[in-house]
């Protein structure tokens, strides 16, 4: 039967979704009803196009409260730079939780993916942060680095970042672009003194070895490791989520095959059930206990966070894009 | 990057992509590719909506030699009917197997499935039906009993078919519409008559119990079972599946765990491993050998038919649709 469905362009969704205040709070919603344990989130669907260089992912949840559910197709094909093209791409549709019909196509080409990535990183610090952060780093120099440190200054509004990335001249350009942005202090350094002057560090590159090592924890530090996002990927030293106080998932069984703890685990340590950050926003675990504690948080990315921004989104874009009938 | 993507109706989709020999041969495309065993084709993913009877099913698959893939999502929502809408609806996106970009979103509501799914029916009878088929029979009286045999009068053209259903009333408007679309014969009966006075047999209903008992095969016979897609739902009598001469899979993985197989080997039956449909179209197996055998064909719907038809479907639009520059 035919009905309305909306088709938004990323163009449209960048004007209608900023990171703000609404989009971690919709986010972090969705992380609470993972952490009280009633969210249908089954396994990503996987597929490789060995011959392209490709592959494609496709997430999905249910989240009871929530009027609608997203999916999205994630495909990433990483010859598209020597085409002109991005790499990742894709697109999220958002189904009513009551008929199934579809209500909405954001064709963003992985914009909401963005936001909702950033989103969990605020929701992260702040559950996890210490109260006080005056300085923080990102370790990466790409979009999500600096989305990340926007995030993170919406629930800690620290006045000094510190940026490292292998290349000095993007880690230059990030620096440049945060201190424009948020009107605060932004320098280059290596990432042993990032690490040693922060209270909030983020790492958020596609490294496949530890960048952040033990030694370098200190009290009342907290770290947001969300660049691990598949089998053999990893930032932190597997012996720092061992000495740390509190080693926090967004979902266990994700970070176990594609996250920090499979790396740890492969080392023979953290055999034990981490807690989620759910658990930390539900109040069933009790997350950091004192300012000088140690945290760190594992973000895979989970499929609620895609149907909580899909959902948010369509509350907050208006009259914006194309109403087709069918 | 900003690209064009064309966003598609069902309504312009069925007047663009008609059941027709096209159709047909593109699935048996996907069904030769799937036999070659070069096809990329992960486990379908599914979530279940309890608090709203509904679930949702993705497929996808990616065939070498296709310039695209696509994502079926395919909702079902069992309490819709209760607010005069249909169970089924859904969409299909179309992406480029080179880039990954979103080439076109099908908003067909199921309607690309159903051709699909009645195409994979036309390439079963093509290759496994007895060379002569004056009856042919249909159990199931819905929207695909009807495209099943429209499409299996596209590749036996038999002067006459056979309706049976629960529900006599249905029997009579789905024999009455095949008479007046085919300009065929089309007579109401009982199951056994129609078993045992056609040459080729489609079951095509959500029953949960066997239609086709052992008894009532005889030489010369085909039998296409479609309607089985879920744990749980059988169509045809174990027996049956023992005593014919073949049976064959369009999936062997899938017909284990939603097809006849399943059923078959929980009553201690068809323990090896049985050919699938594109094996045969392959040449790797035989297939019928003598017109009198018996031979019986588990479709439980695959990605790869998806990609074949949402690829068919991009080639033959022309201008329909509504371009958006996303």
């Amino acid at each position: 039967m035919a009905h309305d469905i909306r088709i938004v362009t990323e163009a449209e969704l960048r004007k209608a979704v900023p990171l703000d205040h609404a989009a971690v709070d919709v986010v972090e919603r969705a992380f609470a009803a993972l952490g009280a344990g009633n969210v249908v989130m089954p396994p990503i669907l996987s597929m490789d196009l060995p011959e392209a260089n490709g592959e494609v992912d496709v997430k999905t949840a249910y989240i009871p409260g929530f009027d609608g559910f997203a999916i999205k197709v994630s495909p990433g094909f990483f010859d598209n730079p020597k085409l002109g093209l991005p790499s990742l791409n894709g697109l999220m549709i958002l189904f009513s939780s009551t008929t199934g019909l579809v209500q909405a196509v954001f064709l963003d080409n992985g914009y909401l993916t963005d936001i909702r990535t950033a989103a969990a990183g605020a929701v992260a610090a702040r559950h996890l942060a210490p109260e006080v952060v005056t300085t923080a780093g990102v370790i990466g120099t790409g979009v999500q680095a600096r989305l990340q440190i926007k995030a993170a200054h919406l629930v800690r509004p620290f006045g000094r970042v510190l940026v490292h990335g292998r290349d000095p001249d993007k880690a230059q350009a990030c620096a440049a672009d945060l201190a424009r942005d948020l009107g605060i202090e932004a320098d280059v350094t290596d990432a042993e003194a990032l690490v040693r002057n922060a209270q909030l560090v983020v790492t958020s590159t596609p490294s496949r070895g530890p960048l952040v090592r033990a030694e370098w924890l200190h009290l009342g530090l907290h770290i947001t490791a969300m660049g691990a996002d598949q089998a053999g990927k990893t930032e932190i030293d597997p012996a720092a989520l061992a000495a740390a106080d509190l080693y926090v998932c967004d979902r266990v069984s994700q970070c176990a095959v594609s996250g920090e703890l499979e790396a740890a685990r492969a080392a023979g340590l953290m055999a034990d059930t981490p807690p989620e950050l759910g658990e930390v926003i539900t109040g069933t675990h009790p997350g950091r206990t004192a300012q000088d504690q140690i945290t760190i948080c594992d973000l895979t990315g989970t499929g609620a966070q895609d149907t909580a921004i899909a959902s948010h989104a369509a509350g907050v874009l208006g009259d914006a894009g194309t109403v087709i009938r069918a």
